[in-house]
């Protein structure tokens, strides 16, 4: 890896201005670790400005297919910088943010969409798992609504495991409007409550479903919860107080997907 | 709460070295953070050495039947040596280690037991989730085995969301020597794997199961596979390469309990 490019000073502190919300916002564009990501990352159609690697890396990606994007090597001690974690495995991506407009969405809807708002969760490991896990239940969009954590953080980005580059996540929404919307469109806007809801196994999805997951301490907004169509509950065995929000999703996305299958 | 004892800078000192492992191993305690976790600790038959308060805390918990357990005042500075969190809501308990007797475990099992081994899973967070997400479907008991993170790790503590003090959680075991006296005690050992696995919705949950979860890379280990009855698949819908651990432990527990309701 000798005749890569070594990053300069000026290009290495312009990158780890990243790790700040702040600079992700003005600069448009985020930092992927790992070589699960950024190997997702590389094979989707999110445009890469750089990639950096240490000389450890032992990275195992072919990158003669990606000639265009200029790779750079950096030292351990500089990778630092731009990671904050111990799993970067020494291969970073920068990666220009994308918009998914509202509006094509619409337009483009499938017949029969399965849609995942979150209204104001807070931790950026659910978001980046909940994103993960309606990427493998083939979910047709997530929207992130109300204060939910910005999904360009390094710690969201790194728990969707590469799922981000997959499917479209739409952010700065009113998920108060998108609720509205779904539901001039024939969409079923369902939510989850910890107990008296419809138990989940009698409940038959909808041929257009909207599910709304809210905050992990405070569940769904008032304004969210009096558009809902339906309150589903999962049914508890034993005495948890709740479950994470995260695992909900897992569970319901379940008996989503198998009840129509 | 002018009336509370000044915790002394000795005492703090002991205390704050709780936040490292070989200290929770030597003197057999454990830090418990916020609120709910430190409810559901005082509701529980755990022994409580000491609770530490600061004078902002407002909690909400009604100490006065709780006279035998001494009570400390902190600064909030003084409390950010025992807590590695923002969200310890100014409370903390000290709390005794407990074992569980693998031996009276095995002499009062239930008819149909379902327990819940993990085989080497490292993320904290993961571990926690899961033990909450086994106290809500009401499992028998949890056996950490491999290199699961430890029990007593204060990010496990707060993700178990006061489930620690709810279900026994078996620790320090080889999880080999376990899943064979299991199997000869007529208990069914499952595991679960990405693909090629008996599709979940078709699998008959038997009437004593065991089902053993593994890494988060690199799944359960051979030795373990060997000895397993069976093996599940939760069906992928979409592309994601995989399910994050505790949502697998929550979709699969979702459906033996179901199953059997």
């Amino acid at each position: 890896m000798n005749h890569l490019k070594k990053l300069s000073r000026a290009q290495l502190k312009s990158y780890s201005k990243l790790t700040l919300k702040k600079y992700r916002q003005i600069e448009r564009m985020f930092i992927v670790e790992g070589e699960r990501s950024v190997h997702e990352a590389l094979s989707s159609d999110w445009e890469i400005e750089a990639l950096i690697l240490t000389e450890g890396s032992g990275s195992l990606i072919d990158y003669s297919g990606y000639k265009h994007i200029p790779i750079y090597k950096i030292s351990e001690i500089e990778l630092k910088t731009l990671s904050d974690t111990v799993s970067s495995q020494g291969i970073i991506a920068i990666v220009k943010q994308k918009d998914f407009p509202l509006a094509k969405l619409w337009e483009n809807l499938p017949p029969h969409p399965i849609l995942v708002g979150l209204d104001d969760v807070s931790d950026p490991g659910n978001v980046g798992t909940i994103i993960r896990t309606c990427d493998w239940y083939g979910i047709t969009a997530v929207f992130l609504g109300g204060n939910t954590v910005e999904i360009y953080n390094q710690k969201v980005v790194r728990s969707t495991m590469g799922s981000l580059f997959h499917i479209p996540v739409i952010t700065e929404i009113d998920i108060i409007d998108v609720v509205k919307e779904a539901r001039s469109r024939g969409i079923n806007i369902i939510t989850t409550v910890v107990e008296k809801g419809k138990p989940l196994p009698e409940f038959q999805p909808p041929e257009k479903s909207f599910i709304i997951f809210g905050n992990e301490a405070h569940g769904i907004s008032p304004a969210v919860k009096e558009l809902a169509d339906s309150r589903i509950t999962i049914p508890k065995y034993g005495n948890a107080e709740s479950l994470n929000v995260g695992v909900s999703v897992g569970i319901i996305l379940h008996h989503f997907c198998m009840s129509r299958a």
